[in-house]
């Protein structure tokens, strides 16, 4: 801590990581500035972006929805959303084919929330028709949960069919997009979601400080006194905002000064559709590069999102995971650790400020850093 | 949202809050970066704030302390201590004179957690023997709560002497120090505290997005399983920091970073004895120009810390606090509300990258509104 202000004497690293990403200076630039959380000027921020969150999903305040942002991680956001939103005597069905959808289900239990799961492996998508069957046999269920893009794979999975089931059933449903949010096409309004919930950081590309839920108004005004937290009241906090337009308890006012250049900038780039194509470029970029080299993917390609990608390690006896990272940040590229016991792999992510230039460059480095570790191509 | 990015045309309002406050360019430009969350660089700044909070408060790993650092708001902090630190089968005595000793008690109703309180009027400082007289009544009594500075009104609370009380009864003795930490002396050892929240926002001068803990660390360890939240766990939150330096969700690298900086910063104006100085010299001219214009405090001096003043309402017809805010407000001064229901006032805020010069241009500025308002001086 001693010594005088740090500068940085070198270029930021780059982050092929799920968030925090690499964001653009001017969303780092509209942190330069104090707001008072209480005053007029930052109470319009939030209504914007409160409205610009809606316009984003396709949908609208006078449709019936509403978006809430929510201090803390995504994951503060989904206990906010399970804790708040599962009645008292409600049982919640978790679909798990990831680290993620397992958290959910952690988080209920945490919370004393009778919790059934539907498992997979994590390289396939959940069938809709298991969950209906699952619907049937237990009337008991109120509540229905299922990731977007399973961060631990990348995999997508099919939100709108299993909200078709969902509907059928007339569960309430709620859709963990945290990494998908901004970046995968999808109509929610068919999907039949009630909740959804994705991060500041994430696709939006904006900085780490809170996440945001967009719901169904009708669904979340039946939750009055159901949640198990003060901090984490979904219903308390959108009652607040709606109130007078302020927090209940203080925001992160930088960070979401930061959310609203990234929302300008998401939408200068031509909004979901935009970004989904940038996105896919660079997919398409790291795939074809990484193939090459001689990796091979987690996932079979159809099932795989454009957001992060899961790479086996090589099939040889060079490789050392903890050394190819090591060689990587040394030459400035940040990538991710697997998180799927079993298999042993590493992730790269497509999204934040990247472009396809960004992807060639890491490419290189990966095989600079391939052949320090005395690898030779093709690696498999 | 749309047109390009948003400059500022004119200079920040200063805040004369209790936070978010007006901070220095040098802690917002250390934003200007983005970091990998999991990344050594990063593991290694959260390691350094770790050991200098500890350093501020005076206490060590070594003699048996540990900070965390909790994502959200400080309320988030405070949640996280009540929810994780009372045993299940606990009872929690809350020390009650403002609106945030009333929150802790509403967190816990909340959380379902057996509570009683020691509720005084908001002019008064609890006094010690009343709380030994409680938890000699009251067995069953396992921790307690007491706020620090009652930022609603200002005042300090004895917090050395009711922790002598507590000790004595042998309890868990946890203060809300959210906005007194980093500016107000105190021996944190000898005070006999188990936990102390504070937040990132308040007298260290950085921006908001987290609170930290500082706590016993055999206290601590000594809460597994009690955790009623998965992201409020803060047993857990310590042991991932402990395993591998790394937050267990998405922490705001952002707030973060610039954490660090103010760190340096209020090492530089000499600790917490040289923000102390600061602040007191900044109150002492803030009362002393309120006084001449006919203000009146709400709180005896003796009793009122440098942190924020509540002053009451001009007993003058012509005085409309709406009226009086947006006066400054147009100027480029923000101040704050009361919180205080049955008593008319609105506080004033020492705290943040504020001077005394800074101060006299406040006093200046309330002098024209009134003066626009048509209120002469004194206008009591």
């Amino acid at each position: 801590m001693t010594g005088p202000t740090q500068i940085a004497a070198t270029k930021d690293k780059t982050l092929f990581t799920p968030g925090p990403l690499t964001t653009s200076q001017t969303v780092k630039q509209a942190m330069l500035r104090d707001v008072g959380s209480r005053d007029v000027e930052f109470i319009e921020t939030v209504r914007c972006i409160r409205q610009a969150l809606l316009a984003l999903a396709g949908v609208s305040q006078e449709t019936g929805y509403e978006a809430v942002l929510m201090q803390g991680s995504g994951t503060f956001g989904i206990e906010a959303v399970i804790g708040s939103t599962v009645p008292p005597d409600g049982k919640l069905l978790v679909i798990i084919n990831g680290a993620y959808g397992a958290r959910i289900a952690e988080i209920a239990r945490v919370l004393k929330i009778d919790t059934t799961t539907l498992e997979c492996t994590t390289n396939v998508a959940p069938v809709p028709a298991d969950v209906g069957r699952m619907l049937s046999e237990d009337a008991a269920i109120t509540n229905v949960a299922v990731v977007h893009c399973e961060t631990t794979t990348g995999i997508i999975n099919p939100i709108d069919q299993i909200g078709r089931v969902v509907r059928q059933h007339d569960k309430t449903y709620f859709v963990d997009s945290m990494s998908a949010f901004g970046a995968v096409p999808f109509d929610f309004a068919a999907c039949g979601i009630d909740y959804l919930v994705s991060s500041a950081n994430k696709c939006v590309e904006g900085v780490p400080g809170f996440s945001f839920v967009i719901c169904r108004r009708d669904a979340l005004q039946a939750t009055e006194g159901w949640a198990r937290s003060l901090s984490l009241d979904l219903l308390t906090q959108w009652q607040g905002l709606e109130a007078n337009g302020q927090f209940r308890f203080t925001p992160p006012t930088h960070a979401i000064l930061a959310f609203e250049q990234a929302l300008r900038e998401l939408q200068a780039e031509g909004g979901v559709e935009g970004r989904a194509t940038r996105y896919r470029a660079n997919y398409q970029a790291l795939v074809a590069g990484m193939r090459e080299m001689g990796f091979a993917e987690f996932l079979r390609p159809e099932l795989q999102g454009n957001i992060i990608t899961m790479f086996r390690y090589p099939n040889h006896s060079n490789f050392r995971f903890d050394e190819f990272y090591a060689g990587l940040n040394d030459k400035g590229f940040v990538i991710y650790p697997g998180k799927l016991s079993g298999t042993d792999g590493f992730r790269i992510g497509n999204i934040g400020r990247l472009f396809e230039c960004d992807i060639q460059a890491l490419l290189a480095a990966i095989r600079a850093t391939l052949s320090e570790m005395h690898i030779e191509l093709p690696c498999n």
